[in-house]
């Protein structure tokens, strides 16, 4: 599968743009805020029916007009299919596959897959374990909707369990209904635990891999999934916790407690990590969740690198150069403010690419 | 002023590292984890007392060692000053300046100014308002110290109300004490709303040339100083709001509540600016802090500048240098992955430097 062709109107700082990609490498070049990164986001649009950065449409579109559009011709199977989709302020967006319109936009997940690789994934080593939590949910719910679907289920029994919790005094007539729920939650908690386990498991060995192969150093990196549920099973974690959780009155254990531990030469990357570690890390787990996709599809993704050049070492590129060079990724799209630096990288790899030079929201030139 | 030899042991990941530097220009080069941002961080150390990113000593001790220390030779007012720093664990941190122990550590910072441009500094655009004002604060109180002294009873007294609100019930006998507060917070108030507005008003048209000499476009920037006493006086808000207070507990108004407001083009740079928009921003903002400090100090404070390359496009680097080429600023620290840009950006400019190539946390050439 890959991305033919890219319209898009009114979108960002983006009037209207027109691109035929290469079904190998496309890179995007041009100054500070020339609008590299929005035609990222339209591609990404494409596939989530939605912005990478910014949830409200609204704020998508070009200043001083009220609507916009994108458009993407994909090869797919040997099929053509034209992707659609468009937003007026104040009207419900549309989306549309092969000119048919989605009822509901869950139902366009999944068909163009892709993978971005951003500066904003430092989040992932930088904020709460919520973060992290939602990273393994969002890649799992993908191709697993038994995952998704017990996943809801969960979220809401524990909102259930904490708002009975909230209301009550600590009196013991709320024991046998916290239990009722603990029931219904058990056999819920196991399997998201253990398909998240899989996750990990499949994940880290090609993780270490990716680190290994882009920074060539003796760099001792782990990423190692942190459950509650590993130590002991759920009905024992809730009766041992009982007396705490009316005390504090929210459900304090349970797969919501979930985290992923990301070291660097034993302690958290975030603290010992230098920023080209860090990016390096994030870099390896993002190609890794590829190949889980790719596993999972059957076909390869495409791959979004936005920035990805900055902060790494003239090594660390070379070597990510040659991942791609093996052929191993199938379409990539790439950013980059030094059209000079792409080039000497695309030809030293000998690499089949496109590059666009982007100016004021518009392709200046293409070669 | 300027720093010409710089020693330290076990800090981080250098376990003896000396350097003998030039009085402009000086680049640590190196791959990704070699240790080049934790020698401006020893610089950090020798001016604040402390590293700029992890406030725990005892974690920026090399791996498997106790101590640490960090010995700096200055050149100011055609004087040699000694500056040691000393660190083990479970023993308290000493920091001498020629051969004399400070009491308090408070003593000494001011003493060697300088101003850290770092990728962290992304934290002033992403998160809330208290990291703004803790920037204001910071900046003015290092050469106001009637500012320190009136934002601590500020704060103090702001506590104290809170803790009031929270305690009572919404009876009328609280008004009263409310009250007193209010006249003694007033006074406070006003002269961190004052002094507030001057160091922007002194701030935001060196902001703007800067951002201008280094973006070289058209593109529209402001910085705004945002505050409720721009409006109305603080007794006048008190009143207005008391009946809001006590409902919600907390002291609602006042110049704990002040913001900056950074747009780009009439809207948040948050939202609408590039990484390297953002990137731009937050640089003019750390030279006109730069030039504030000059004039309030009469001589020009260091400038460690990490990463500064990176994201920024040609045009943007080759700006920046120029400012730089001026001889506007004094001594300056830059780190970067790449020698070679490094060097053909300063013999383009035909710039006074001098290269340390950093391996492993150790010096491996000079040039």
């Amino acid at each position: 599968m890959y991305l033919e062709k890219l319209s898009v109107l009114n979108f960002k700082n983006h009037s209207e743009s027109r691109l035929n990609f290469n079904s190998n490498i496309n890179c995007f070049v041009g100054g500070n805020g020339s609008g590299k990164t929005n035609l990222l986001d339209a591609i990404h649009y494409l596939s989530f029916t939605k912005s990478f950065f910014i949830k409200q449409d609204s704020m998508n579109v070009l200043y001083d007009q009220d609507f916009m559009s994108i458009e993407g011709i994909f090869e797919k199977d040997h099929k053509t299919e034209l992707v659609q989709c468009a937003f007026k302020t104040g009207v419900k967006k549309v989306v549309k596959r092969n000119k048919k319109k989605y009822d509901k936009l869950a139902e366009h997940i999944g068909l163009f897959p892709l993978v971005m690789v951003s500066p904003t994934d430092s989040e992932l080593l930088l904020s709460g374990s919520d973060v992290r939590r939602k990273y393994m949910d969002s890649v799992i719910s993908q191709f697993d909707k038994e995952y998704l679907n017990t996943l809801i289920s969960y979220n809401k029994l524990i909102l259930q369990r904490n708002a009975l919790l909230k209301s009550s005094d600590s009196n013991t007539a709320n024991l046998s209904s916290l239990s009722l729920y603990d029931e219904q939650l058990a056999p819920l908690a196991h399997i998201i635990f253990e398909k998240r386990q899989l996750f990990l498991n499949q994940l880290a060995p090609i993780f270490l891999n990716y680190y290994k192969a882009i920074s060539n150093t003796g760099e001792q990196v782990t990423i190692q999934y942190d459950s509650q549920l590993s130590e002991k099973n759920f009905l024992d974690l809730c009766i041992q916790n009982s007396e705490k959780d009316r005390l504090v009155k929210f459900t304090s254990v349970g797969v919501h407690k979930d985290d992923l531990i990301f070291q660097l030469n034993g302690h958290p990357v975030k603290r010992v990590g230098s920023q080209g570690q860090q990016k390096t890390y994030l870099l390896a787990l993002k190609l890794a969740q590829f190949d889980f996709m790719q596993e999972a599809l059957g076909y390869k993704p495409m791959l979004l690198l936005d920035d990805v050049f900055d902060k790494l070492d003239d090594n660390r590129v070379e070597h990510l150069m040659k991942l791609v060079d093996k052929h191993h990724f199938g379409q990539i799209f790439v950013t980059d403010t030094h059209p000079e630096r792409s080039k000497q990288i695309f030809n030293k790899i000998n690499a089949d690419y496109k590059l666009f030079h982007i100016k004021n929201g518009a392709i200046e030139k293409e070669e």
